[in-house]
C-alpha cells in the first residue's frame, strides 16, 4: 500500500430503515467521498452494533441490514472500488474487541457520552440507588467494539459528526495503550469532522429521527412520498401571502436536494407568496428526480437479496485478506502463539536444520520459481513464475518479513500450517 | 447426546507455571473426574483470560499455555475421551462474548467480587476521585467471557471453589436474559462446589500461590524439588522433641499426597520426635514417587511442542463441531442472517419452486441415498448410504429440523452455502 493512500472507514448501524435524513447526512456524502482519488474506503454494515440497540428484534436487524446495503449500492457505492462488508462476516472483529478490552482502562469507558447520558437519565428519574438501571454492558462496551472496527484496518480517518469525536479519541487512546504494551501495531485514527453535516428537519420540524417518528423513508414508493411530503408541518399563511424561509422545514429539505439556483428560485417564490400546496409539489418533484433512478436499483436489490449477499461475501473476503493476517500478527504479539514456535532453550544445529526453508529454481519455461517446504520437505507453498531471480528473491524476502506478502501469492488450503512455518522461521531468525 | 450425559467444563488460565498447589487443588481432581462414566468433559486452556492478567508479557502466556497443556496430559487427561482445547482456537468464543455483552446488565458486572475488590483497594489507598484507577475493562468484562466459555457448550456443571460461585450465578443470569429475549438456547449451568478443595500451604506456610512467591513448581527437576522441600518453614524443635502436626505446612503437604495409612504413620513419627530433615526427606520421596513418572511425559511434551499443538488443534476441531453450528443458530436468533433467508413479502409459487430440495434415490449397491440441491439443481450435500428408505428419510427430517444433524454427515467445503440453504428451507416451512 502506497504511503499516499488515505484509508477512510465508515459504518452504519443496521437498526432501522434509511430515511431522507440518513441519505443527506450520511449516505450521499460517503458515496461522494468514496470516489476521491488516493482514498481507500472501508464501508461496513455495523450489525454487531445493532444488537445493542435492538435487543430482541432480530427481524429488524436482518431487514435493516438488507435495506442499508441496498441503499448504499443504489446510491452509487461501487463495491469494486471500496471494501464493502458486513461487520459480522469478520470473525476477527470480536476477537480484536477482546484484545482491546484487556488494554482499555475501565475509567475511560466511564466517561463515554452515551453511557453518561444513560446514567444522567436514571439520576433525573430518581434512580440514585442504581444509576446503571437498564444500562446494558453492550452500551458500556460500544466504544471498544468501535475501536476494533477502526483499528482492524488501520484507518487514518473516520468521518463523524461532532457528537462522535469522543469515540475516535477513545480509539486513539486504546490503540496507544496496545502499542505501548505490545509494539507499534496500530495507526492512531483521526476524526474527520463533518462540520456541514446537514441535519434534515422531519415532518414536524424537529430533526428527522426515528425516535421522533417524523421521518420520510428514503425509498418509499412515489405515491407514498408525495403523501408524506404533503404532511410536512407549515404555518397557516394563505396563498398569496409572503412566506418565511427561516424555520421552514419544507425550505430546508428542498435546499438539501436543490442546486443553489433552484434554491434561490424557491426563496423568491416564498417571498411572492407561493401556496404551501404548490411548494410541496415542487419539493416532491425535486426529491423524486434525484431518488427515482436509485429507487429502481434499490427495489431490484431488495427483490434479489442473493445479489447483495454475494456482494457482501465478496467484500468480506476482501476485508479478511487484511484482517486475517493482521490478526495473526496481533495474536502473536499478545502471546496467543502456535506452540511449535516455542523457544525450547535448546538451540543447536539439529534445531536449525529442522526449520522450514525456501527453495529457488528455474523452470523450462524460463521463469523463476520458489517453493516453501517444511522441515520434512513437505510443500507448504508454491509460487507462480517470476521474470527474474531478483523478483523471486524479493517475494521470499517479503514473506520472511511479514504475512502481508501472502496476499499476493496462491495460498493453499492449509494456510494455518504455512503461517505457522513462516512464524517459526522468523522467530528462529530473531533468536 | 443422551439426556443422561452430564457436561462438565473446566478451564485453567494460562498465566503461570503449574505448582504443587495447582496440581492438588485443580489438576489432579479434574483428571480423576474426567474418567467418570456418563460425563462429557470439556477441558480448556483459558488463554483469552490470561490476557487480562499478563498484559504485556506474551512470552509468559505462550510458555504457560505449553506448560499447562503438558501438565494436564502428563497428569493423565485423555484427549480422546474429553474435549481438550485452547480457548483462542475457538473464534466463536469472542463472538458469543459480544452477544452476551449485549444482553448483560452493566449493574450485574458492578457487583462482581473481583472488580469490587479492585475498587475497594483503590478506596483504601485514598483514590476516591478515581475508584477505577488501574482497573482494565478486561477485569470488568471477565465474567461475560467466562459465561461464553460455559454457555457455548451448554455445560451443566462447572467445578469451582466457593470464591467462584458468583461467576456461575452470573453466567446463569446472562443465559436467562438471552433465553428470554431470543428463545431457549442455553442450559443454565450449575456450580459444582468443591468443598474439599485442598489449598496447599506454600514454603512459608501461607497458601501456596504465585503472588506470595512461595510455590514449588510441579515439574521442577528431582534435585531442585529436594532443595525446595528442604526450604519449607518449620519450627525450631530439635530432633527427639515431639512435633505438632497442627499448623505444620510440611505435614499438610504430605497429607495431600499420602494414603491415610502413610499419613497416620507420619503423625506417629511427629509425636515420636522425628527430625525435620528426616521428615522433609520422607515428604520429598513421597511426592517424587507420584510425580516422577509424569515428569518424564511432561518433559517429552515440552521438548516436542508440535505434539501438543496437534492435540490442541484436534481438540479445537472437536469443540468446533459443536461451537460452529451452535453459533450459526445463535447468529440467526439475534438477527445476523444470510440475506437470502429474507422474507421478501412476495410468497408466490415462483418463490416456492426456487427453494432448495432433497432428492431420495436407491443406488445399484442396494442402499438408500439422498442429496440436497439448491434451486438451480447444484449439489450441496451428498449422503452416505442408508440401509432403508426410512433411515434416509429420518436423516432428512433431522436436517430439516436442525443443523445439529450435519455432524453425522460428510459436510462439503462450502458448508456455509449448505447451511444457508437449510435455513432458507426451514424459514419457508415456517412462513
Amino acid at each position: 500500500m502506497s504511503k499516499e493512500t488515505l484509508r477512510v472507514l465508515t459504518g452504519i448501524t443496521t437498526s432501522g430503515t434509511p430515511h431522507l435524513g440518513n441519505y443527506v447526512g450520511a449516505i450521499r456524502p460517503t458515496v461522494i467521498a468514496s470516489r476521491t482519488a488516493g482514498m481507500e474506503g472501508y464501508y461496513f454494515l455495523a450489525d454487531y452494533h445493532a444488537l445493542i440497540k435492538t435487543g430482541g428484534d432480530p427481524a429488524r436487524v436482518q431487514r435493516s441490514t438488507l435495506e442499508i446495503a441496498a441503499t448504499w449500492i443504489a446510491a452509487g457505492l461501487d463495491p469494486e472500488r471500496v471494501t464493502f462488508y458486513r461487520q459480522s462476516d469478520i470473525p476477527e472483529i470480536p476477537e480484536l474487541t477482546w484484545f482491546l478490552t484487556c488494554v482499555c482502562g475501565k475509567g475511560l469507558l466511564n466517561r463515554a457520552h452515551a453511557y453518561k447520558a444513560a446514567v444522567d437519565k436514571n439520576r433525573a428519574a430518581g434512580l440514585t440507588e442504581d444509576e446503571d438501571a437498564g444500562v446494558s454492558a453492550g452500551l458500556f462496551m460500544y466504544p471498544v467494539l468501535m475501536a476494533a472496527d477502526i483499528l482492524m484496518f488501520n484507518a487514518h480517518r473516520v468521518p463523524v459528526g461532532r457528537d462522535q469525536i469522543q469515540h475516535i479519541e477513545m480509539a486513539r487512546d486504546i490503540a496507544a495503550s496496545f502499542n505501548h504494551l505490545y509494539g507499534e501495531h496500530f495507526t492512531l485514527p483521526e476524526a474527520q469532522i463533518e462540520e456541514t453535516v446537514a441535519t434534515l428537519p422531519g415532518l414536524d420540524g424537529r430533526k428527522m429521527s426515528k425516535s421522533y417518528d417524523n421521518t420520510i423513508p428514503l425509498f418509499t414508493p412515489r405515491e407514498q412520498l408525495k403523501k408524506l411530503i404533503a404532511g410536512i408541518k407549515t404555518d397557516s399563511r394563505a396563498p398569496g401571502e409572503p412566506k418565511d424561509t427561516e424555520g421552514s422545514a419544507l425550505f430546508q429539505i428542498y435546499e438539501a436536494f436543490a442546486t443553489p439556483e433552484e434554491t434561490a428560485q424557491l426563496r423568491r417564490a416564498y417571498a411572492e407568496g407561493i401556496a404551501w400546496g404548490q411548494a410541496k409539489e415542487l419539493l416532491f418533484e425535486r426529491i423524486d428526480r434525484e431518488i427515482a433512478p436509485m429507487r429502481e436499483t434499490y427495489q431490484a436489490l431488495i427483490d434479489h437479496p442473493e445479489r447483495l449477499e454475494e456482494m457482501l461475501k465478496a467484500g468480506a473476503a476482501k476485508a479478511r485478506r487484511i484482517a486475517t493476517p493482521f490478526t495473526a500478527k496481533l495474536r502473536h504479539a499478545v502471546g496467543l502463539r502456535d506452540l511449535r514456535t516455542q523457544a525450547t532453550g535448546k538451540k543447536d544445529k539439529a534445531a536449525k536444520s529442522a526449520l522450514p526453508s525456501f527453495k529457488q529454481y528455474r523452470e523450462a519455461d524460463g521463469q523463476f520459481y520458489f517453493k516453501f517446504v517444511d522441515a520434512q520437505g513437505q510443500l507448504l507453498l508454491q509460487s507462480a513464475g517470476y521474470a527474474s531471480p531478483k523478483d523471486a528473491g524479493a517475494a521470499i524476502k517479503a514473506l520472511q518479513a511479514d504475512d502481508a506478502a501472502l496476499a499476493q501469492l496462491p495460498v493453499p488450503t492449509d494456510a494455518e500450517a504455512l503461517r505457522a512455518a513462516l512464524r517459526l522461521l522468523r522467530e528462529a531468525a530473531e533468536a
